[in-house]
């Protein structure tokens, strides 16, 4: 609750701190391995792997705090350590100066834990395993959306059982007070009429749907499922609140954005600044493929009185770079969180019956075509930045794709390790395009930056790129 | 969530509205009846126990409302009825007129369908089976803790594989924004330490707690339970939430005080009114027996730091009428949730020490003794309260119960219809007694009435009493 | 199994043995009681109840010893007592001198100990606690319904969640090995269909088809009942299999005959002597009632080829005495076990649309008219055997009432303590009426005897009747 | 049943039948494949694999068959054949003239569905993924430790929560009623104690203790584990009894034995033919190598006083040929099912002793030494045969394994399909060595053959081999 951050954090570990050292152990997940697959746990032979690690790991203890800034949440903590140690029954994680926010009275928060060994089984178990598998090359197109399938299996998210009904909710991690509560209430609504919630973790409108969500679900009696989806780059700064009961790190930010298309079965977006204007795109770039144009995928955008403004920009620029056709595949609902609920609810019966149809999993959408230039990770450079294809003369859904990377970069600047210190270095990444898609593009991140969306307020914010 | 009635209040009915119908199935409780069972549930025959059940009712599938007017309630909602009516595998019930809160898209929502079926049980079932019960005889003090056990028994609050943990929290229902968000802190920090929340139902200081537990509790995976103890004068201005997912309506607020006792291992006074006041005489009164004094039974006052003239105030009006003995039955903590937390969790483990070694059950306080005095319905009347016997001439536990009395009355005075009516008619309760309790009876009701704290301010207050 | 007891028979008690001492702790049942409840069962004031209690309980530990004779048991461990205990979390039980066949290197097995708690909870919770139910007036035919109604739902019998599939098999403790396995393979055929058993507990007809039944669940993955339903005065005498996983003790045979009919929802009847005749006669007289005619009641008589003749003079019997309308109400179905089990597999759908149509319970069949005199407990005295009513000036259903009694004398001069102590006193039984009735009832007597279907056969069968 | 087979044989299909067609879903197993993995399920390309599927599911299908003469069986269900399709939720298998015994009025039983799906994962699916593992080469000694610890890990065999308490149950398919009887005596003593049974599926003493342990662990209403190992080339004329609620098909003979050695905790011999003292060979193999002599392992030979015997004979020529060390690994106990059990309850707590101290599972035995000589395939054939290092010229283990290969050959020989068609061909295996190993075997192999434990008797067992 963020009502009680400040509290907890009284508790907690300033930077002084020499934090806190436990041995904690898993309770259902990789219980049974065999003798190699230990072995392998246990190396820290790949350092890179194992830095990827102790990163998640580090996020997933320091949740609560509330700041965006990457490094200076690794420079905090810089002497937290993580082990894997062998035991009789199995494996145990030993933690070395780990954030003393994560434990009550010296016992680790049960959600905590979790989550911990979810770093542990999406980033090293499934680094080693996925390596083994011909299946998951991720070289290729299927072999991509295979990989996205077994690390979602091997989480256990997917479930026979359940009929259609996980709503992804995309939005800023830097919203304001009204539209936090906004979003809570959208969750409440969703949760009342039995929808589970699927996030990116971390705060804002990726907190709020979940918090609402889980009073809906109470109030019904409902075991409802907060699912959270990541990636190493992000999650440091979007630490995963412990109310997520599923928790999956994704190898990179295309397929976490995959692993929401796939696994959810619809999207409500809240208002949020590069990042979401990165999801919109990239789900866009998806619904306006041809192949794609029967599949009922239900998208809304949503927020407060005070946001309907903001969803008049994002559908302007829509509207002007991709055209009239890309604007028919959401809707705008200002204001009406019953009304959103009831629409994505109504959704579900029109996805079930699709997928049934099409004899397609309800657990996992095979049928959705996604281009290979959305699935291969985009890792922004300021050459790459600068030569982004920004023109009308492509296909709507390829210059999707290209704005969609436009967005990407910005969202590493502003708030991933890697971004920040290339752009201190560098200077802002230089984006350029024909004046019809760079002047609306302009337009809009300025009005991210008038309305505070960039980053979470504490300093001025600087932008890390230039429109040229 | 409090954040969510006043939307939800736009869906739900205005005092023009008709309201809904429905019939609704119960799920496991009261399954399976006898034919004779059935009749007598059916049978409208006793006009007061149906206008009882119509009202519990009513106040469960009110939740939400903003107002602690029982009439006001009443009025609205007049054309309301319920009826029990016999199924193929067992009974229905069928609302007509029903608040339209209580549904979401047209079907009742479950928490509060279960809280329906709890007042079916505990007013009409209880009423009929208890009579029959010669264990229950309410006129003697072993016949009421006896009934106190059936009735809790029968509503299924009563598990043996549970340790000690139920936290009963009393407070105002009437607290201002700051203290509400310190009890939902308390709340957290006991549902992170595994601590259940039990409470009065209605808004305030009994729903913080619980709203905070449900989050401490969904970290640690913990499947909370948030019990309500209620009882019919004051379930209307204190509608149950529907988080509460064990509510139980107690025939009368003496045995409702008597099942926070026996069912309750520790109690958190948060800052409050009357009725808080009332609560913190009755155990005082209990705890001061002599016959007690070996008993754990953890007591803590605590608030927020604008609270901590309140509790000065509560702890010098008891130290000037019951004296410093009293004193040492409580301790007050301010501003300090996790200390709260601890000190109950750690107290704890002396209740269950104490049961083990006294071979009392752990699911209820069997040996605590409470004086039949306390046991007996006090219902106000003006002559009654003129002739409460408010002087040190008699032991400090028996000083405590008349002080209770006198409470009781006020609060009756304050939101109960009969208690509203019979003031309006004729006037103000008067109250008398030794100088050295009235001046500071005085005294701490005029603070009361100066911080809010009598009703949910909605116009003046006027006191239903005056002290002579 | 039946080839075990021999073996545990040597790990046994001897008749010099001196038992077995234990304190047994109840899982489920009779957790939470109240003082007053616990000062009733740990009373032993009422040495009559209490001495019932003792033979049930010993009946329950004695499992699996191959005598019908209760007095030998009785005698064999006449130094065995059992007292309950007040203990911190409830109750638990302290026997002295228990048969060591209930034990394991020590331990009591988990199956017996539930069986003596049924007892304990059966006895005397039922009796004081019926004692002050006003519903269950034994007096009254209504009356006697709702105790038993209250017997069975106190004992957890009464599951709203379940379709009919109770098949209640009848037969005799004494059946050879042929028709023994024949009930085994009837079972089977049932379980394999999802059916779940209910006997009178004991060995013989009433172990087979729950042996059988136990591997065709087994196979189906299905968790089935397998409940028995005894009488204190004929327990000892059949003791329960602990296979049994829902044991139940009715106060009388008459009782014990309606919760069969309530309860049940088809009726199988293997070869059998006097007790068997007993079951037919009294199921015959229910069925044979105006009132009842529409209720599908589906009731097979079923044996191995050996067993043809038996039922063709059982059929012969009912002709001669009840006419060819009760001939109607049975089908005879020799050596198909797999056509027994199809056609009651076929008959629940009957029954279950039924109970739709009329709106009665699954569970619990009240629609069906059991006639006053069928349900009043008939105590066989000389005087009252000789003053049957047993000639056709009368209508069918009471003669088939009144036969039955005839036959409830003679299983309680055979096997119960009181008739063959009344009967070595007394001599035996005289049975007398009109000729058309009398010679066809001594010829069918005279071939149970011939075929040794009135004892375990150890001597020479006496009979303990005349026919006059 | 044994005593239900011949009935439901007459509901079976006979020689001419044509069978019956199903499409039948599988409940838990395999519910979530990928595409590419249900592609390869559904794929025939490879013959071999196919076949051997299609054999086993046979083989589950023909539950309740009396012979062991896989032959016989293939030819009357050459028809037979079995397809996996792909569904909207997963897949299906569609059968085609499959045995009527699967079914009960037209429906598969639910223990037989289970174990074809068994088949389906363990056959096509370990199949297609351990080819691409490469911790399971299995070529390598780790490598094939590792392929049975996946096997059976992706069985569901491998639970953390378990303490140790599986009793392997080894001993011939064709045994006497007598022994027959006493193994279920043993099986039913170790259910009462709490222990779960594996065998290698079949009938005779692969069956009696599970039927026996099913009584036992339902008195003690205890969920058994009814485990049963086979690999392709012996389920035909072992089909595995529906009892078995975790079917395993290994890839041969000795990965089988080593999922006994590995899964189990303790292991008992009941009298048997070749396949037992395979498999007695197999383990003194394992336990004489001087790596494992610290390893607690439990082992017993018993029967009824009948075989005492039987067991002499093997004990003298285990001394004459391996010697008296050998000897000591293992103790008889004749007729005492009771003193079975209680050594073997005992001895769990030594083997949950050893793995804590060593650090390793409960529940896969990674420490216990298995030669490489013992893991990797024996494939008899008349030049093996004929070439075996009979003599004492070796360590007593290596002298055990070759001994073991001699006795596997045998088994060939007289019920698998390859080894029947090579002798029939080829004329009997001849088996050569040292005369003072060669004399006892000899002795041995007489008497089994006297003693009909070659094969289920049928017509006049004509030995498979000839010592020259």
């Amino acid at each position: 609750m963020s009502e009680v951050s400040t509290l907890e954090l009284t508790q907690g570990a300033g930077p002084e701190s020499t934090g806190i050292s436990a041995r904690i152990t898993p309770d259902n997940t990789m219980e049974v391995l065999s003798q190699q697959e230990v072995a392998r746990l246990v190396d820290r032979g790949n350092e890179q792997v194992y830095e990827t690690f102790r990163r998640c790991a580090l996020a997933a203890l320091n949740t609560g705090a509330e700041t965006d800034n990457t490094q200076l949440v690794l420079e905090q903590f810089k002497n937290f350590s993580i082990d894997v140690v062998t035991q009789e029954r199995g494996i145990k994680l030993e933690l070395h100066n780990a954030p003393a926010n994560a434990f009550v009275d010296g016992e680790i928060v049960q959600g905590i834990k979790e989550h911990v060994f979810s770093a542990l089984r999406d980033i090293i178990y499934v680094n080693n395993e996925l390596l083994e598998k011909c299946d998951a090359d991720l070289n290729t197109s299927e072999g991509i959306t295979n990989g996205v399938f077994h690390i979602l299996r091997n989480a256990g998210l997917l479930r026979t059982q359940r009929t259609p009904n996980i709503i992804v909710c995309w939005g800023g991690h830097s919203i304001n007070e009204v539209e936090y509560e906004y979003s809570k209430e959208v969750g409440y609504q969703m949760g009342l009429r039995g929808l589970d919630i699927c996030t990116g973790c971390g705060p804002g409108a990726m907190k709020g749907p979940m918090k609402g969500a889980t009073f809906g679900h109470a109030k019904q009696r409902v075991q409802g499922r907060y699912i959270g989806i990541t990636e190493p780059g992000i999650i440091a700064a979007e630490s995963p609140n412990p109310i997520v009961n599923q928790l999956i790190i994704m190898p990179d930010i295309e397929k976490r954005l995959e692993a929401f298309v796939r696994a959810g079965h619809g999207i409500v977006v809240f208002p949020g600044g590069a990042g979401t204007a990165e999801e919109i795109l990239y789900i866009l770039g998806i619904l306006m493929l041809p192949e794609n144009k029967d599949i009922p995928f239900p998208l809304i955008f949503t927020g407060p009185p005070t946001a309907a403004a903001y969803f008049e920009q994002i559908d302007e620029f829509i509207g002007l770079t991709l055209g009239a056709e890309a604007q028919k595949l959401y809707e705008i609902v200002v204001d009406n969180p019953i009304l959103v609920a009831q629409k994505m609810r109504d959704a579900m019966q029109r996805v079930t019956d699709y997928r049934r149809a099409t004899h397609d999993a309800y657990y996992f959408n095979w049928v959705v075509r996604i281009d290979d230039d959305q699935q291969h990770p985009f890792e922004p450079t300021h050459a790459k930045m600068a030569a982004l294809s920004l023109h009308k003369q492509q296909p709507p859904h390829k210059l999707a794709s290209n704005l969609r990377k436009a967005f990407s970069g910005i969202v590493d600047g502003n708030v991933k390790a890697n971004g920040i210190k290339s752009v201190a270095e560098n200077g802002p990444y230089l984006i350029s395009g024909d004046v019809e898609i760079i002047e609306p593009l302009e337009k809009l991140l300025r009005s991210f930056v008038e309305q505070k969306r960039m980053k979470i307020p504490t300093t001025e914010y600087e932008p890390c790129y230039r429109i040229v």
